[in-house]
């Protein structure tokens, strides 16, 4: 196992496996692992039979075997696979899935029950259509995807290859592009432009991914997004983005490559946010991030000028009573000043 | 196509037009619009045919066609409007729909497949129902309306006409409604009154509207919703409102009339944000909100002082610094002045 | 009804009840309430026949028959549930749905049209299902459950007894969890782990209950979660905990017993908030809340602390006023006092 993990073993290579575990419920047969330093304290007391440790922990020397590697997380997720169980569905069109004539479905996709597919749409070989998934017309999914149930991919949206949607996401819904008339009542501008979904990418359950009037909205090549998140009309988003759940970003803005967003950040229309950059947890981006940039807060600004003024914050009670004392002493000076002056003066 | 979009030509009138397209993706053939002044300098490369521009941009000239109009946006809905496609299903019953004996569904309707209907529901005229909906027993949908995939309309909601519900809303879902008790339980309040959508609503994906115990939660006429909103059980929307993505709004709040709110804004329960109110990004309304106010942050207060504040948020390390500075000059002007004063008194 | 309601009578208990109402909204023949001091007012002109009253409000005497209570919020939740329509599906299994041969279903559940239920998955006895959702193999649902429309259940999930998901809840889809490679690519790291609910939960639309690779996801007995919540990977929400709506809970943090967390709330992940805590409105919870405190903000902060910092926030550009003025004084002090050291000097 250390060789397919691509760790180094200390200890005892004889220990039998059966599970992969957290440190806090690992028991005997089971490999855990370390990634984050917060858990080493509790490697004394684990019970699990071997651990995964990161290069940087060398000197620990837990009671179990040990499997050292440079990236530990890596290691857990490749054990994690080992032992995961292959459940796919099995291959072909189920008998109560309803799937248009002129619809092009790859003989070894597999489509569950309740599972409607749209005139000329395609779906590509191996992928797997959980049951009471709504595809629309014309849209084209591509190879090895996995779309979850009550997902809904509307009409003349492309999915490329490896793509997983996870429960109830939607995928070219309408943008919410409206003109405000002189009545005050708002024109729909018709959202009826492209939507492209890359490989690899991954969508989690619920998420929201919009349709825009002209031009498109596309989710780049090994980007994965979380639960519950919002990507507006006409919105580009970059390769291998992360995305955290609850996540909202706005139409016809540049999410460029290699960006990091924490849970429930706001991006506002119409800026960019540079490639590489990362936003902390729950920020309201309302200008372009220039690249690598790391900005906090609402408005978002750079973490750390974030951080130090959110510690002053809480002080600005305190503060406000030193300012309050300056002033005293500052008028019991001047006053001071001004006796002696007219002392010096009537002298 | 000028006097479709009531525009002035300026140019070349007979350019043909294929396409409506972005004015960074335009090419040959396209019609384009600039309504944001941000994107004018992209005029001068565009390749597009013709463009819609603004009467503030009269002395713009770009190389193709000009149509010229005081509502831009507008003129751009309605161009994407000729070009749309129209696509919808065919009128009738699928039959993979279960519509409840007792039910009403227009003859003209469209019912997808994989759709339920409950008992004494009504369904109105050239109203689209797609695949996969549920609608609950005594719904009433009006006429002309659009409902998308994954849509749950529940028992007795009331839906007018023209309305728009995409991809997976849910209307009629119980409030969060609970009675703590002395054992520190929660007695469920059964939700069971009533919904209204009123007409011309459109509700973006996801988004959730609850139902109260007694009362009514209703959505007036003309408003618009965007994806992955929230409105609690018992809370009042008004007319021609729009609510951005990810907004939450508490339960029994008023919304009056033609309020904005942009994407992320909450709102607490049991107050009134007053009639064309506008509340910024991300913002968090603890308080009720004058007519016509425009207000922003956490809490929300009037946006420009807001705006002053934020700015001045990030200034406070340094902020520090000079309090700091003052406190210590202070200190030395009241030694040097203690010392005079002894001086003086020795003297 | 007063002792149906556990409530002292005062007036005329004569009076026919008919319906239960908002104080604005209650007619002749209407029973309402007052748990809100603020509504209070309102009884002055109320039309109803009778209201449910606090003992703190023993002077009110209102123009109709009163019930008179220590907890008028739970004789309200009674109240409402004396009217409730009783309008369950009847038990069996729709011949529209899809029960694979191997679960097991007890004969007196409900299971609507195009339900699948997979493989060796179990519905315990008086549980209603309604139309569409999907319940993966192995999952595991108990007695009197509610299960709405559109709801995914996961396979392998654990659900108690009593437990309601509205419609379109996700329980058990992936976490997100993802190893950084070097060529910046993210390893996916698989998510097989457990998702148990235990009895008496309620979860609100669109809420979505992530699955962790190893250990479980655990929402404890009697919590009510309300729509649009985010509950990550690994997460140990404890008993009778209150989630607000678009609250969010990041990956491995444990939420204790009696937690209440406001609307838009955001938790990061391996935190621990502490037992009978409360976290205001649109909170960043970003380290660890002690036993019973009650944190709000952006950072979260001891609430009250937030409050005084938040009203001086607004006064910011006042601030810089005064410490701009006091700066002004002190030059000019400093300037005298040198001009004085100077002809003493002179002298």
């Amino acid at each position: 196992m250390a060789r397919r993990l691509d760790c180094r073993l200390d200890g005892d290579g004889d220990v039998e496996i059966l599970r992969v575990a957290g440190i806090q419920h690992a028991q005997s047969g089971d490999l855990t692992f370390v990634a984050n330093a917060r858990y080493l304290p509790q490697l004394a007391s684990t019970r699990a039979s071997a651990v995964i440790l990161g290069g940087a922990n060398g000197s620990v020397a837990p009671g179990c075997a040990v499997l050292r590697t440079d990236d530990p997380y890596s290691a857990f997720a490749r054990a994690v696979s080992l032992f995961a169980p292959a459940a796919a569905p099995r291959p072909g069109i189920d008998p109560h899935a309803l799937v248009a004539a002129d619809a092009s479905v790859a003989p070894d996709a597999s489509i569950g029950p309740f599972v409607t597919i749209g005139s000329r749409a395609m779906v590509g070989a191996r992928t797997i259509i959980y049951p009471n998934v709504a595809i629309g017309p014309e849209a084209r999914i591509g190879e090895d995807c996995v779309i979850r149930s009550q997902v809904s991919i509307r009409e003349r949206v492309v999915v490329g290859n490896r793509v997983t949607l996870h429960d109830g996401v939607v995928v070219g819904s309408d943008g919410f592009g409206f003109a405000r008339q002189k009545d005050g009542t708002h024109l729909k501008i018709p959202q009826i432009a492209d939507v492209v979904i890359e490989d690899d990418v991954e969508i989690g359950a619920n998420s929201t991914i919009d349709r825009p009037a002209v031009g498109e909205t596309r989710v780049g090549a090994g980007t994965k997004i979380d639960n519950l998140v919002h990507v507006a009309h006409g919105v580009a988003v970059g390769r291998r983005v992360l995305l955290a759940a609850q996540v909202g970003i706005a139409g016809s803005t540049t999410v460029e490559d290699d960006v990091m967003m924490a849970g429930q950040t706001g991006v506002t229309g119409h800026v960019r946010v540079g490639k590489g950059a990362i936003i902390g947890a729950k920020s309201a981006v309302l200008q372009s991030v220039d690249d690598g940039a790391f900005v906090t807060g609402h408005p978002a600004i750079p973490h750390n000028a974030w951080r130090k003024a959110s510690m002053l914050f809480r002080r600005l009670p305190a503060f406000r009573k030193r300012v309050d004392a300056v002033e005293q002493r500052l008028a019991e000076i001047e006053e001071k000043l001004a006796a002696w002056q007219r002392s010096r003066t009537d002298r």
